[in-house]
């Protein structure tokens, strides 16, 4: 049997997989995150005794994403202790010595969805997380999509409701999409955790117009076929109703893809996304 | 000698070129863009007196780009007499029998100041053209970026500076990049055209900032290695160093590209971007 290794490695926990060659999970792992001294050797033992032929990780960011830098591989400037400027790809490969696949948490969750989820079939998505944090990932025909750099998405720029007063919750920007659209900001805003706000909570009404700009910039730039949306807060099904009334409100009729319950959706795979994209980035390594 | 032709098809006016295998131009003529079926005859009889090997096609939008949609190859929507749901690249095909590349104005020009202009050694730039409308395109990793459809960056949402009281000059949108920072914006609002305000205008001031915030956007969502501006507007060099400031502003110290001068530029190939753009796609074709 061909197994392949899927490592998540998360702000607040690391999960490691191994699945067979046809993706069915046949090993699966839960660490909750602390420093790298803590952390690597579970994952070396985890996989050292699976023995998977390819491995895909989904790191959290900002990392080193390209091949002729020498951040490549690396866990750039975090807060999180003992992770700041932390070559995790070179440790990776030192102790297990199979072809790895390198890339965000979110574009690992995007290829997820992409090839097994909501985007299935399709050329072109952007599947957004929105949690903690909010991060997106494009995959355009069929590949992860990056520049110099990866995606930021999360802190685009959006333009303010004339009734939102709130601080923000990013360190870096007053306005950005994360600094008010998060599960935190949410919390904050509200004083009450978001999965226990009421449906008909007026937050909702106000996290729709943000999450609709970020749809509305995002079709504009790169003209996906789908916008998906995953992520705790993502669960709440009354926002997409009200996503879409936005988006349709600020597109003007223009270019407005019909129907928007096909364009703006829910992820399907739910916390499997992550996985199950690495997983498919472990295989591609072996058949390329 | 191997000849290459390149069709830029504007809404003022139409530029045909016929260049050797070294994009040396070795003839050139503009017409005046009225309907089809006074264009067309003149583009057939320019090619038919060079016959190219190949041409590159840049034409104004919105158009069809999925070579599956039988949209592909049609001028789509637009006000400009006859050429509503026009088949453009049918009608070309039949009457000069070579092989065509089909993109936009925007892109096509993209593509030449990536290869020849201030993209030259870079692998993914976005290109801004801001002058009677906005749009741009990304090269990335060498190629055209398009989705579903080509990109319509010109119709980002931005945040209206709070002194900004201009009903804006989008037929859609109120507060999109083009309702605001268009250069027949700047002439509504400053009651002048843009080419004759001072220097020091402050309508300088507040173009930098909507064009930076485009700058935030295209950054945190495709991270390329340049951003290019080129197009009339674009000709006011004081814009630069506004559009640095206002751009250091709101990134807030978040991933900022080092130096910004490098990194937010002015364009290189001018008014020839878009004949370079046709003329190496067309080449591209050949090379294929």
């Amino acid at each position: 049997m061909i197994k392949l290794g899927s490592i998540e490695a998360g702000g607040t926990k690391f999960i490691c997989s191994v699945s067979d060659e046809n993706l069915h999970v046949i090993a699966k792992t839960r660490f909750s995150t602390s420093s790298p001294d803590v952390m690597m050797p579970l994952i070396y033992q985890f996989f050292q005794e699976y023995q998977p032929r390819a491995i895909g990780i989904g790191c959290f960011g900002p990392i080193g994403i390209d091949p002729y830098s020498e951040n490549y591989g690396k866990i750039l400037a975090t807060p999180k202790k003992g992770w700041d400027n932390y070559p995790f790809l070179e440790h990776i490969k030192k102790h297990i010595n199979v072809p790895v696949f390198w890339t965000t948490d979110v574009n690992a969750a995007a290829y997820g969805e992409f090839w097994l989820g909501a985007g299935q079939g399709l050329h072109n998505i952007i599947y957004w997380t929105v949690g903690t944090g909010i991060g997106a990932g494009a995959i355009y025909n069929g590949q992860v999509l990056t520049g110099l750099s990866h995606s930021e998405m999360g802190h685009i720029l959006v333009t303010r409701s004339q009734y939102d007063h709130f601080e923000g919750n990013c360190l870096y920007h007053y306005d950005c999409l994360e600094s008010l659209a998060s599960g935190p900001a949410i919390e904050r805003r509200a004083g009450e955790k978001a999965e226990k706000l009421p449906k008909n909570s007026n937050q909702w009404d106000l996290e729709a117009y943000y999450l609709a700009q970020a749809c509305v910039d995002v079709a504009m730039i790169l003209s996906p076929e789908k916008i998906i949306f995953g992520g705790g807060v993502s669960n709440q099904e009354q926002l997409f109703p009200k996503i879409r009334y936005e988006y349709k409100k600020m597109i003007g009729g223009y270019l407005e893809p019909s129907p928007l319950e096909k364009f703006i959706v829910h992820a399907q795979l739910g916390n499997d996304a992550g996985t199950m994209g690495c997983l498919l980035l472990a295989k591609k390594l072996i058949e390329n």
